[in-house]
């Protein structure tokens, strides 16, 4: 266990008088929101997709021409362990930031055990809610003060942004940061090392994406997912994915100016529900005979393509494109229940089974790209992605070989993978210990899953059973095959169980025991 | 006349690759709102005056023993001219911009002809409302799209912030802005050239000051003036003008680290209304027997110099003190009536007459320190300055000697006064041809004032009467003696009736004739 003190965020550093290190890549970390894996006319599948034909995303389409497009990347079934992870460079389960963080402090968003409204009579009422860091994570230079700040339920992490900041990058946030409520440090990202904040703060989406809507800044509509810092668009006609994009590039212009590398994390807020048309896309989808709702969605996921070709545009007009990195990605997978993006609920994200907030494919595979100028060529890669790699990822590609952080790090740098394919020999584990949605889903609320090879093991809570997939074969995850090999299925189990125990997992409680869930290598089943 | 096309705010500039610029100075402008000047323990005037005595600034003390205190400062009757003033080098009748801006584009802040609730029958109705840009300024670059923009009443100029930038600054603005209305580009520091924005927007005054209230930001507070990108502290006791100095000084991390030099605009809300508590700082003033109010005020006014302190000790802890310059101001006169201050009406400012938005000493004459360590003495100085000159000024500290814009530039640099006492040969002229309030003041509403040497002419729209007072003999301008001097009055309202005119200023319209208000040498008295 690397347990490190941090470094200190406001002790000087002794740097040069002359900056200037063009040896570094410029990155831009593009991530989109609640975007699924064939959302898009790039193709990540081993075949196009029904649903890929659906979209126009022809500035994906120029980034996957020139470099990796990974076809087995991977998130975190929900948001901010998503950005946990990649923060932190931990896996979800060991962080313990299993789910999404609530606007303000103290408010678990799991949805029993207290939540608004949580009459569900059906069986999940089995379980209590599980511990787990529900107030996010934060950077930990707070860490000794945080009995004064009130910061229990809280991982404290070095944050790989810091690190890039420390090591000379000017470092931009722009768009959704998530990672912690209200009131607590670990929601601003100025804490985290970023240079520059355009808008992020505690929401996990906007009020609204229109700028007649003033982002949700209206006295109808305001709460506090209400966009920050965009003042200049209220009362036009600009799409928060637009304007967002135009403050990105607006922050960008100090450090190529002086010659110095950067980091911008676009980190849009689209394309998270609600569900609004991008007036500028949405005709064309109109015409092609979608519904409202499926040419909205469609509209939207144009929208933040366009942002893509906008600061690839802005890149070379400047000068410096041959000399940024782009990585591309999505937070989770796609939006499939609630019927927001249109049809039938978890149908959206065909073939994979599934969406949001689900250990099955749906819920976390999720598109990624990788361009770096003159060193990647263009190809599809399947060697699998998680979160948690964006961190050694990031640093790896700035060159910062020696630092310290007082986590422990899971992830591996991806960058010998995205440049020369190198395989990664590890097991992946998802863990979601919650209930996402008063309404109970068995496909989504309490599994956890670990991939090894092409087989996938999912466990559920709810009975205990376990499942296994053959994901060559069956990337839908629709025959169960774990019968026919009982000793896959013992072996993942015990994987599962032992990662699960080492990182002391957060698990539900069974109300009539008291005690947590079991393991998934208990063999029991609960009744029902 | 110099007016030159502006710079094209996205060109690429050529810069060295080696940026570390040790000879320009760091500059912190600290600019208070709202806050009068004899509030304070510091002493601006001749002698300490009653209201000196209620206030505890040991920060202010401290910069005002080592730099240089300017007893003879003016600012503009009220906010955005002050500020718009300062970002163009413009007096406020010739920029056009003579009363604050609206939250909301396109709604005039006056407060007749068309106000909400605005049937007063007194004898300003004997006026409609001047033409003025009522939609503040906006960087010129923004001046082609001005049609598709919308941007009418508004005046582009080219930002002395872009030409800190473009000279290698790195620029921060920290707390409010107030130059433009929400909806149009004016509204938003990053395009004014500042790499960082901290919350500043089309807000003139926060809705709270409180932590425990989101600065704003709940559902029974909010509107548009509410503050933007302070959720870390939401539902804290942390102080908006706590929460603002930390942010900022998060912000200066980056250049002091690369050694870049920056320039930091630390423009806070207080000691605007709401008067509201500081805790940390109230009991002290009740103990002494203020009033609740009063108290209140005063605890504000202790704020701001605390946030001083704190920008100073952080200065020297990172050891860039010695080559940081410090202007401290602020943007008006203090606010004198409602009463929020406590205290009978016009009287807050004593001996100074009147407050804010009067063109009467108390609304214009503000403190003003000058520190430039190594290079000022501590010493009174008595040169008049104006809003203005904060242009040439910062310019001049930079050592930016070439640079072009699109106005012209009024201001003189008062670096000579501050370092050697250089006198400046000029007339002063303040101008506020709007009504201020519903409830018209006579002694605020329609005036214009010229100031030469010790003699100040003050033109009172409303009746065509011209006032002489001599500043020297009778500071708190009783005794109008322009009786005495009838040829001091015909000469100073030629040369303010010359400057109005040239500038083709802004004046309101007599309803009766549909003309505007005469000019002061008209010499011609309106029928009550």
């Amino acid at each position: 266990m690397n347990r490190i003190k941090p470094l200190a965020l406001t002790a000087p550093i002794a740097l040069s008088a002359c900056n200037g290190t063009p040896d570094k890549p410029n990155i831009v970390f593009f991530l989109i929101d609640d975007y699924g894996w064939t959302d898009s006319s790039v193709q990540y599948g081993e075949q196009l997709y029904p649903y890929n034909l659906r979209f126009n995303t022809p500035n994906m389409q120029r980034l996957a021409g020139m470099g990796v497009v990974m076809g087995n990347a991977y998130a975190c079934p929900v948001s901010t362990p998503t950005r946990a992870c990649m923060m932190s460079g931990m896996n979800a389960a060991r962080i313990k930031v299993t789910n999404f963080t609530s606007l303000e402090k103290d408010k678990p968003s799991d949805a029993i055990g207290g939540a608004p409204g949580s009459v569900n009579p059906n069986e999940s009422d089995i379980f209590a809610n599980p511990e787990w860091n529900h107030n996010g994570i934060c950077p930990a230079a707070f860490r000794p003060d945080s009995a004064r700040l009130g910061l229990n339920h809280t991982a404290f992490v070095t944050p790989v942004v810091q690190l890039l900041k420390d090591a000379g990058y000017f470092t931009v946030h722009a768009g959704k940061a998530h990672w912690a409520p209200a009131g607590t440090p670990g929601t601003n990202p100025y804490n985290y090392g970023f240079a520059v904040n355009i808008a992020g703060g505690s929401n996990g989406h906007p009020r609204s994406y229109l700028g007649a809507d003033n982002y949700g800044n209206t006295k109808d509509l305001w709460d506090l997912a209400a966009i920050q810092n965009m003042v200049e668009y209220y009362g036009t006609d600009v799409n928060l994915t637009e304007a967002l994009t135009r403050e990105a590039l607006k922050a960008l212009d100090y450090p190529v100016r002086h010659n110095q590398p950067f980091y911008l994390y676009m980190s849009h807020h689209g394309t998270h529900t609600p569900i609004q048309r991008d007036e500028r896309f949405v005709q064309k989808y109109l015409d092609a005979g979608m519904s409202e709702k499926e040419a909205r969605y469609a509209s939207m996921v144009e929208s933040v393509d366009w942002s893509l070709g906008q600061i690839m545009q802005w890149l070379e007009e400047r000068g410096v494109a041959d000399n940024t990195v782009i990585l591309f990605m999505s937070d989770n997978g796609g939006q499939s229940v609630g019927s927001a993006k249109g049809g039938e609920d978890h149908t959206q994200n065909l073939p994979l089974r599934e969406g949001k907030a689900s250990v099955y494919e749906g819920g976390i595979r999720v598109p990624m790209i990788f361009y770096w100028p003159g060193r990647t060529k263009a190809r599809r890669e399947n060697v699998p992605a998680m979160p948690e790699d964006i961190f050694p990822t990031l640093l790896d590609i700035a060159g910062v070989r020696s630092f310290s952080t007082v986590q422990t790090i899971d992830g591996v740098s991806l960058l010998p993978t995205f440049l020369e394919g190198s395989p990664i020999d590890r097991d992946l584990v998802f863990h979601y210990p919650h209930q996402w949605r008063v309404e109970d889903q068995e496909d989504i609320d309490f599994l956890s899953a670990i991939r090894r090879g092409d087989w996938k093991l999912v466990y559920r809570m709810h009975t205990g059973a376990l499942e296994l997939y053959n994901l060559k074969e069956d990337i839908g995850e629709r025959h169960d095959v774990s019968a026919e090999h009982p000793d896959v299925v013992q072996s993942l189990a015990a994987a599962l169980s032992s990662r699960l125990k080492e990182w002391d997992a957060s698990m539900p409680i069974v109300r009539e025991s008291g005690l947590p869930v079991p393991m998934p290598d208990a063999n029991t089943r609960l009744s029902p």
